[in-house]
């Protein structure tokens, strides 16, 4: 059955081709932006729309502007199998992010229906359009209608220039009063799949193409006000000082250490403000972002009880004020097993010697979101330098290409052990 | 001779009186900044001319635009005691940086007036306008006019606004061809005076009213630029990071131990910048400053050495690159031991029991530039927290007048000692 399926090569080169066109659509010329409900992601939502229907979905662009397509299987009432990713993107942001996934359920699609070959489930892709989080303070929102756990209240959320996401999804094309409609029956999706770009370097240090995503991780942010007394720079001796940067210096180390301590979890200062701000003035306050991530919850918990007790001790023995203010915390969202385990399968039946590496994914993406209505699983790709946000994102055709052919094995996989 | 002088409470008052009529005059209603050149600093002049007048001095506001009053002595051809600070502010100062060591000097020559005194020496009080390097990109351009050292180029020098300093001059009313005849000639100065705020907190810590200064500091700085790679805050693990941030955070952790270690230096990191500066993104770079400062010259080369050396040690460790580029060195200006002396001996003849403790000046000031062309001290008064170059800048009133006192007991003890 296999044989007839299109080589990983061929796979690569018809992806490539096909984020080319997809990525022609841009809200800002010479860059790669493609915000929620924007021109350029309705012109993109289109392409995906034809793209469906030539390879043989029945494709439409759905209430909350996401677009679905979908091939009925052999058995009724059987349960679907999605695959998915999105086709919005940060500001001038990589090719990859989102749109790799998306136009490899596509040509995984396509792939099939060439080769002649039914399948006992529904298969669908989805494009979903809100996962960036950048131009509505929203996250995931596309994805999460799918779930059935949209907030309403969303649709009065508002971009930067005051437009409300409920007046930008009309003129959109979408429906806010048909939104509640697109959730999915509980039990009606078997699995969901998603291949992504790492943006990260685990697999290209490890020299392997493709991963399997155990856990999204857990994370945590926080806001941190160090408060001490400023002073002129020359004349305030070093043993009477309170200098709130050094302070704040001491605790990004401390943040670091912990996060190094603990297996797969990683700890960021990724903001950090000094004031006044002047050469020659001991900075009297400094603020700073904390954003520290685990596979495991008991990890994350483990990692603040930690930055709590260090911080609080820096902070006594320097004499200076500490304010943690959290405002962000993400329970781990843990891949089904058995669908890693069809994964696995999957890069097994490609006959390579891939090692299917497992490791956790840093950042959130929409399976997170589905995990709360179906079983979700995810396959990464080898990301150069681990890039990602930027226009240097880069991965290679060859790797795209045993991406997609992975996801075809894992889906005859699923169709095998279904039947 | 003395008893006839006022005593400390009474010229502490006099002081207090005569700043807030001093600082009326501000280009910023409702805060105190007067910069140099501006209309409330012609204002002032204006003030303090009229202040020596009653003073019993002759007076005059110079090319430069610095007010010298000046009383002849009994020697004729005697060298002159000259009693100086400045009265330009930061923008948002406080009240008595510069200002009161102006209001001490002819509050001095009053009381010596009012007492009938003669000294055998030529007393001058000079109130210098370009000390606090704000407006124009030029640092004690009026003292450097009387100690000689006036470069030219300074009137070429622009303020924010595109304004050159020489034409700033023209309109307040002073004379750029004029200056260059300010120069003292050598040997005409036997001793320069500096009555100034702390603007640290030692004399506060150690419960002294007033202190003498040894030394004006060695200081340098210099920008630091440190460029490791940007990645995912989520998604790279903690052993491939090169995380410019705590690279930074680290560096600054080893100056401040690097000054910690040597008596009586600071150093300092005023200004720190990652970049790209978001909570999600390991920081590919960061920018910071670096100031540190000694009394003596020798320590402040070991210091410039082993930040240099331990940078590295850090920089190769993390695998991050790092540039230091220095942008401003002066040399330690050490005050003149008979002058400090006089002080001592001065501060002896209040028949009051206080150390006369002697520290380091980690400031700059006037008596930096006179240094260059006579002997020069300086008087520390304590300073509330130790807080300057803010409206909260404080002292008491009467520590003001103990210093005002001992400023004119010094005054006597150097006419005794020159009879």
């Amino acid at each position: 059955m296999t044989q007839m399926l299109p080589s990983a090569a061929v796979l690569g080169a018809r992806a490539f081709a096909a984020l080319a066109g997809l990525n022609r659509f841009s809200d800002e010329p010479g860059k790669l932006t493609r915000l929620y409900l924007s021109p350029a992601h309705r012109q993109a939502a289109e392409w995906v729309k034809g793209a469906m229907e030539v390879a043989g979905l029945n494709a439409a662009i759905d209430a909350a502007g996401s677009v679905q397509g979908r091939r009925e299987g052999t058995v009724p009432g059987a349960p679907a199998v999605l695959i998915g990713s999105h086709i919005d993107t940060v500001k001038d942001g990589g090719r990859f992010d989102g749109n790799l996934g998306v136009v490899a359920g596509i040509l995984a699609a396509q792939a099939l229906r060439d080769a002649g070959i039914s399948l006992p489930f529904p298969l669908e892709v989805v494009a979903f359009g809100d996962e960036e989080n950048v131009r509505f303070p929203t996250h995931l929102s596309t994805s999460e209608a799918l779930a059935g756990h949209y907030d309403p209240a969303w649709l009065e959320a508002r971009d930067s220039e005051g437009v409300k996401l409920g007046d930008a999804l009309q003129a959109f094309g979408g429906d806010p009063s048909g939104i509640a409609a697109l959730a999915r029956k509980p039990g009606s999706i078997q699995a969901y799949l998603e291949v992504h770009i790492e943006q990260g370097p685990v697999l290209e240090a490890e020299n392997e193409p493709v991963g399997i995503v155990t856990t999204i991780n857990a994370q945590s942010r926080a806001r941190v006000r160090v408060t001490g007394e400023a002073g002129h720079a020359g004349t305030v001796p070093m043993t009477l000082r309170r200098d709130a940067l050094t302070a704040a210096a001491e605790m990004a180390l401390a943040l670091e250490q912990i996060a190094s301590g603990h297996e797969l979890a990683v700890g960021t200062v990724g903001v950090l403000r000094p004031e006044p701000g002047a050469t020659n003035v001991v900075p009297g306050a400094a603020e700073f972002t904390i954003d520290f991530r685990a596979p495991k919850n008991e990890t994350l918990d483990a990692m603040e009880a930690a930055i709590a007790s260090r911080f609080a001790e820096i902070a006594e023995r320097r004499g200076v004020g500490l304010e943690i203010v959290p405002y962000a915390k993400a329970a781990a969202v843990p891949m089904d097993p058995k669908l890693q385990d069809a994964l696995a399968a999957g890069i097994a039946r490609t006959g390579s010697n891939l090692a299917g590496r497992r490791l956790p994914s840093g950042a959130g993406h929409d399976a997170m979101a589905i995990a709360a209505a179906a079983p979700v699983a995810m396959l990464f790709v080898r990301n150069e330098r681990g890039i990602s946000h930027s226009p240097l994102e880069n991965m290679s055709e060859a790797d795209a290409g045993i991406a997609i052919r992975v996801l075809l094995e894992t889906i005859l996989e699923l169709a095998g052990s279904s039947k």
